[in-house]
């Protein structure tokens, strides 16, 4: 029974389409770069957010008109499989992303939580052999049911600890099961509500042997899926261990792990750092940790995660320009962990809010690709540094210089002359290449 | 003599152009809702930032490349004049503005500090006779020398306070002599460092005091441009009196000042208070109190004020739409109080900075105008409020309401039904408007 | 029967006492100013969050630990009226605080929901004449509930301003009824989340409106208790048009509302708004609005209402101050608006918390009555500002000065000579009455 | 000749003093721990706020009076270290603190100022023969001189890479000759205004040269004191690189950097990376790399890096906490990174300032003791961490748990029960210790 009934399959209609249930931008079979966009932005969408997600907020109660709200237990968790693959099928996305607890809910006892996901992943897979749509990653919440109130990994308790590796040790099966190209960590609760009550040495320790007990797990059954971090400063913790991915790679360096995981880089988290979204993707680049994106926007001028639909097109421009740069996201893709405001609580709401996300990142595709081809940043940085690229700055990156050479080199030279970072006419060209590239016009 | 050389009268040659010194969207003389864009947006040099800016910063020491620099005194002063109105002129811009102390140096005495401006306001006014360049407003700084440390008008020292009334009474007679259309008042120090030190009853009322004698003064000398308010939040004052919009329109109304001041909006005041730009307008429109706007951006990132030229086009967009909506700026303009970066030293720099800004601003202009035309928000509003049209809704605008009949309708009623907010819909029809607009394509 | 067996009553035992359960420094009968602290500090517990409240966040169920929770519907209600004034009694506060919801559940039609309340208030009233704890303010909650997911006076559907209406005419009817001391507006969805969607203009207006008829019906009524407008920037609205109180100011004077309202200031809501606790306090004060308090702190380094308890002895000694040079709250109280720690879930901790918090004020108050004794700021001020009790600063504040006058002054005098400001001397005294003020140490 | 005639030596008088130039609580000799407060806190004046800095801020010239202003060039130069030594004993002051162009003005060329500081350098080693006072950290100003404007080491220009690496080359020869017991690095400008026109792998990576070049070069010399990075966020760059201790460490391990380094924390850095000044402490901590502090604070309301002197004893406490689990400071210390505000201009503020700040951390070191003397926080510690102390959490501290028997166990257990975090009562307990502590009244 079709579940989404007034919206129908979405198809790219370009422009100047007035159907405001069509691709505008996103054509999945348009190439950039020798892909296809479909094969580029490896669009998901997140099951709790579009699925789960009720509307709630501190302040109110759940607003969200789903049908399948009418059931419950298992039914619901059985309806919302049926709602999920009508949506993936209707928006042509080729990946999602679930926590264990978006998909089925928690029972009486671990062991019959561990029942419930088997009858759902069970049906899950039934449902993937006829869809395009794979599992981007899977993950655990250990974050929302009271137990985690101190953390998981990073408990005080250690029944909590144990707890903890039961439940990803079953994620790292799911995820062998249903094939995710990745498994996430992000530790919603793993961090400190105050220093006064709290070990950090200790914590940071646990954090570290329950990843290397989540590396040895998934050798022993083979699955090969790539293991990704999600930084996130705050909230609900007063400070989250993964602060931002500098962070996060302070720690897996710390503890020998970084060669066992890349970054999930999500906007919203980017911004409660104090960093723009393609700063983190430019510094996990940077290292070899860029390893998927969850594709939404904050307000950065309110202080919590508001996990908006990706819209702002500097932002998916150059979010797309870093991973264009990046060779793309290799086994990542861009998952829209993003909802619809409390106050789109219509079902047709799901559609409009993704394909503006998916038109938004098709326009930052297809900029950021012109921008790349016409050499637009790289002819700026070539000139911009190429004094390393000859005499004493040859010398510097080469490692043949010291302080006795430079030293000698500056009490030689004269006045130093600096060029114009030319900051503003850049900006100028980003908005031309902003307004044209799409219209077609050459820039 | 030619003062930048390097750069010629900038024409717009649209979008195609390869020339950097040219307008590419910013056409003065092109049409929006039957006003050349020349008319409507009124843009506006900022002395300041321009010709007197140096790049410094509380860590570093200036760094641009000025050729007038070469001269000290009375001598940079006028040097400052030649290459304003060589730059005005190329930039074609109708206005510009200025504090006193960037148009001539203080003396030794207060009637020195006059007879220098007496000096300059004749050499301005010359300049003006065949310039089409005209004063948008003028103003007092009354922040800059250690005598307003504590304050200018709320100052603890009564002899401040004389000192400040006696500029703001030269810079009266100057708008007069140079035909400014606007005086603006932004009060740098008017707040305070610490509550602990401040009776802040007395600095409220001194500052309505000092206001009223203006307003006697400028009727005194038919004076009849526009008074202007421009809130800050903060910086360089831990707490500024003009926090915001709402923050000054309460002063004024509790000092019966409200018909005598508009407000002069910026952009990068509105997000240091926590408020997008177009918030700060709409404010200012609601209650009939927008005047005039400082263009510019910040970055919501960093706790101060940058003051960058603007370029972001979803800004501009939802000014120019403030703007329009407002029936334009009257008497106001768009000034440009914005600095290039301190990395972008070289003079073309100042040149690029402004077409950024131009062409921005005349993109966000064709969108907004585009977006009334075709009716997207206004049908969206129409629709969304439509409940106040009839029925109990007329009844309660029309004041016929009360809590009686608001209780005998609510008992009686059924579930109520809203209706969605459909903002993630109107976020991707805003985009598309931002893509095709200009390139000609009928959204 | 009790419920919170692990805590008896709370009596004053000292700073030395061991036991936990004791208040150390909040002695109700010790004078202060010729009030006991009981008279003066006026505390009540806020019934949501001490009873209602369940320690879930954005991403996590509830933790509380509550006996009460074993019931639901009325049977809940009932049993947290049994909880509250064992509690109150415990504590030995004189009032509370509730939202119409907190108290009684909403039925399945607004009659049933005005029943509901109906009983409840009965029982309060009940248990109000053998309790020496009274009702400082009630409010509505028109937030919580998805009728209000635009607004509620604000909303753009006019049933949801009916219903609104309904529900405060009952809130006046139930304040009448308990003898509230005030009556609280807080308008927590009365703003917008994106203005694409919003007609300022009207919501304004219809907001006033609404005042209005409720000024009116508590004459109706004769309910003479104070109204109070509680401001808080943002969060759950993107904006709330009662941003702070100088916005709450600017509205009511612009709607001839002024007289009949006050402000309810809220420490955490002050710093959201990027104020201070005591700025927002001086505000209302200075312009005679000062009605109430919502004492509890929030975190700076987090952009969302904590509402942690109140322990920072700065801010309850700033706030002290600005009270007691108010002359006291009036009819208004120190409400803890205040929850405990998600991690701070069993019941023994609404003791800690709030005994925390009553300790803190009553620090707080110790130390601000101190320094009013000793005249510390207020010789600080009078120093200071003493220019404008003679010669030409008198001249000004008397209304004598013009511009004429003041420019003839200014061209007189020499070189202008301000004072320190003493900032980092005022802070190290400040400090010196914290640390000794309670040991009884002469400062 | 005596500057500061107006201020004797000032000493200890404890808290009842009169004198506003007396200690009230910092003590030289009272013993903490088993360390005088001399040996413990090891105070150090910053050269650059308290004998450089003018007052100037973006929006305002200089205001501070100071009689060495009357002079420049190298006299100017000479008459501060004159100043500057009076204060140091004075103030009692073991420790101070200088950038290269803080001691002497830089020349025409490299080597006239090279020539500027060997005569300067010559005239300190003189004055502190006499002195206790000595030097704990000197740095090179890589950030005030326009030829740094983009960057020092992470300059796109070779030149300017050599010209900083000539100047550090300088400054460590300087440490050798004075003896500095650290050397520090702050990278003012070592970031990025835009990712637009940045190569942050070429930056991070000659940043890492640049610091190997160092470590050579001091070992070649034989400088034996500790390198040190401070973290700061921004300002004056967009993003600083490092922006916080978890960003430099991550850096530091990175390029073979870590065994080199410690970090300099600084409060007012710490919070505008958002976190608390004792976050960034225990995170040095943690990792074994706590050096030294820069004992200032900000304001968390303000975007901008304020620098006050640090007068928050919550702040002063806690980090002291953080210094005596780390065993004390090393070869660090706690210098005054802190200027008086613009508006205390007057040479007393400068005494009125540190007496506050070395009171504070007085107070604070005071607390902190009692704290661990009574076990405080180490026994929340020990209770709420035990169960790692047992059964199956003592197995994953000793690494031998693994997801299965993990699993094996989490089946078995039945609910999870966890302990309150008593948050609350913890923060009513350090208020007592607060309060109560220097009153010598047991709490």
């Amino acid at each position: 029974m079709e579940i989404f009934q007034s919206v129908q399959k979405i198809e790219y209609e370009g422009p100047n389409s007035e159907n405001p249930f069509a691709f505008k931008y996103y054509n999945p079979n348009e190439e950039i770069q020798g892909q296809t966009m479909e094969e580029l932005l490896r669009f998901s969408v997140a099951y709790w957010h579009t699925f789960v997600g009720d509307g709630s907020d501190p302040f109110g109660q759940g607003t969200m008109q789903r049908s399948w709200n009418q059931y419950d237990g298992m039914d619901l968790a059985k309806s919302r499989v049926e709602a999920a693959f009508e949506l993936f099928e209707k928006l042509q996305v080729p990946f999602y992303c679930f926590h264990d607890v978006d998909i089925a809910p928690e029972g009486g006892s671990l062991r019959e939580t561990f029942a419930n996901l088997d009858q759902i992943v069970a049906l899950l897979k039934e449902h993937m052999k006829s869809s395009k749509t794979k599992l981007l990653w899977n993950t655990a919440n250990q974050f929302s049911h009271p137990r985690w109130v101190h953390g998981a990994a990073t408990s005080p308790n250690a029944d909590v600890f144990a707890h903890a590796a039961a439940k990803v040790k079953k994620g790292l099966e799911i995820a062998l099961e249903l094939g995710a190209e990745n498994y996430v960590f992000w530790g919603g609760r793993e961090g400190y509500e105050t220093l006064l009550n709290t070990d950090m040495k200790l914590e940071l320790d646990n954090l570290a042997r329950f990843f290397h007990m989540a590396i040895d797990y998934a050798k022993e059954i083979g699955f090969k899926g790539q293991f990704l971090i999600e930084p996130k400063p705050k909230e609900p913790t007063k400070h989250q261990y993964d602060f931002d991915v500098a962070t996060g790679l302070a720690f897996l360096q710390s503890y020998g792990l970084k060669d066992y995981f890349k970054f999930n880089v999500e906007a919203n988290h980017a911004t409660l750092a104090g960093h723009t979204f393609e700063h983190e993707l430019r510094v996990a680049r940077t290292h070899g940790m860029l390893g998927s994106v969850d594709a939404n926007q904050g307000d950065t001028l309110l202080g919590w995660d508001t996990d908006e639909f990706p819209t702002d097109l500097y932002s998916t421009t150059l979010a797309m320009y870093e991973i264009l740069k990046n060779g793309g996201l290799g086994s990542g893709g861009l998952n829209f962990d993003a909802k619809v405001r409390r106050g789109s609580f219509e079902p047709e709401d799901l559609f409009h809010a993704h394909i503006a996300g998916m038109d938004s990142f098709a326009i930052g595709a297809k900029i950021a690709a012109q921008l790349i081809e016409d050499k637009v940043l790289e002819n700026v940085i070539e000139d911009r540094y190429s004094s390393y690229s000859e005499g004493i700055g040859l010398e510097i990156v080469e490692g043949k210089a010291s302080f006795h050479t430079l030293e000698q080199y500056a009490l030689e030279q004269g006045e130093i002359k600096n060029k114009s970072g030319r900051q503003e006419a850049i900006k100028g060209v980003i908005n031309r290449y902003l307004i044209e590239t799409c219209s077609g016009v050459k820039v």
